[in-house]
């Protein structure tokens, strides 16, 4: 049995998880920072980009929205449904598709089938950040210092829970337990942890079942999920501001 | 790290779980039997009532239809909101209030918090029953015996995601598993086994998580809590029919 009462006695702040967009209304209350969590593939891919020199990022919700990009100077169109490149674009929601590129000064307009969908359900947050293991660690010692109630945002799969971002979240949340500051309240994040400390010594043995390796081939995304589940990748930080995700340590200098 | 792959390669039908009702409509397609799951209190107390004589219940949606039923002969009014019994009933979703009670012959009007709402969305499923740990065993074996999809709908609590539904899901999923008929597709499925897995050799320990603990206090519920929480008290499997729930085993005869 695993140790179910994970509460510090005398904690100062929460840290909770919703585990689909759908629910974010009945557990945004109260909440000063929102982590937005797209694990295969919005927020590694957005993560990867400003490892490899992005300026910025618009996440926007339509197609068309990011299609006025395609060719513009300076610009990235990119656009995602159901896990494939959508037809006209060459960047989808791939991170690998950033890594090795010099995109110093470039910006990206984004779509995806969640990822886009829950930053812009979250956008009002008094502040936004982005989550992926990529950025574990970066994250998790930036949310620590924080004087805020957090939510860890899952974007799930088609309105549905996923496991991967539920287990990020978990992640996430052990880290600031540990740090006696936080506590929760919700199920759900009692859930989550549980879900971390059953996967956390191979997260890619998730994989394993079957339906979800089935889509994986189908697609040919193995390559991507491995990075994707590598944690510790980029010390970026990515924040809203005026509806674009830029760097946290460019508003920190500013 | 848990065995995650826990599919059958050549499953004959599908067993999955949603997490909250507000997730139904996401599921419910190609689904012939919905179980639903209030583990705390309202599928729990149903079972204690038939295992103690009572003729059929009548699930409903409000206060006012469940008052009209108070005091007229051979009925029990029921109605809990919020944990507790509603001014002016004697009965809300307690299971003990009907144990060792002789309710033959009765009919009880109920309605719950979470429970009932869950049982009224699933209303026209082809087949609709009703789960708790009271009944794991009977329930398992039925529904093991049963040629069709099934979908394990948790209440949750106030539309939010709870453990005691999701795991007791998680148990039922695991004996279907076994029998190497059902398989599963979806994440939740796969997340609600994995909590199982987790809480298995105590399930009371779930409450030791403080949140939780504190409202069971508050609210005087351990007895109840104990009593919901232990497998295999009652073979009876309601089901749902013309509105009414009532025992499997009367259809049977029928």
């Amino acid at each position: 049995m695993m140790e179910a009462n994970m509460n510090n006695a005398d904690y100062q702040y929460r840290v909770e998880v919703c585990f689909m967009p759908g629910q974010f209304p009945l557990y945004a209350q109260d909440m000063g920072i929102v982590v937005v969590i797209d694990v295969l593939r919005a927020t590694s891919a957005m993560v990867a980009a400003f490892e490899n020199g992005v300026d910025r990022i618009i996440p926007v919700s339509t197609i068309e929205e990011a299609k006025a990009y395609i060719g513009k100077p300076g610009f990235i169109a990119a656009a995602e449904r159901n896990g494939e490149v959508v037809d006209g674009f060459t960047y989808g929601n791939s991170p690998l598709a950033y890594v090795g590129e010099d995109l110093s000064g470039k910006t990206i307009v984004m779509t995806t089938t969640n990822g886009t969908k829950a930053i812009n359900l979250a956008k009002d947050a008094k502040t936004m950040v982005v989550g992926a293991f990529l950025n574990l660690s970066a994250l998790s010692e930036w949310l620590v210092e924080q004087n805020e109630n957090i939510l860890l945002l899952c974007s799930g799969w088609k309105d549905k829970f996923n496991l991967e971002d539920s287990i990020f979240a978990g992640a996430v949340m052990e880290r600031l337990l540990e740090s006696g500051k936080f506590g929760v309240e919700e199920d759900s994040s009692i859930a989550a942890k549980y879900m971390y400390m059953s996967a956390r010594d191979n997260f890619l043995s998730l994989l394993k079942a079957a339906p979800r390796r089935r889509r994986i081939e189908q697609l040919q995304l193995l390559p991507d999920v491995k990075y994707c589940l590598t944690p510790d990748q980029s010390r970026v930080i990515p924040v809203l501001r005026n509806g674009e995700l830029v760097r946290m340590e460019t508003l920190v200098k500013a």
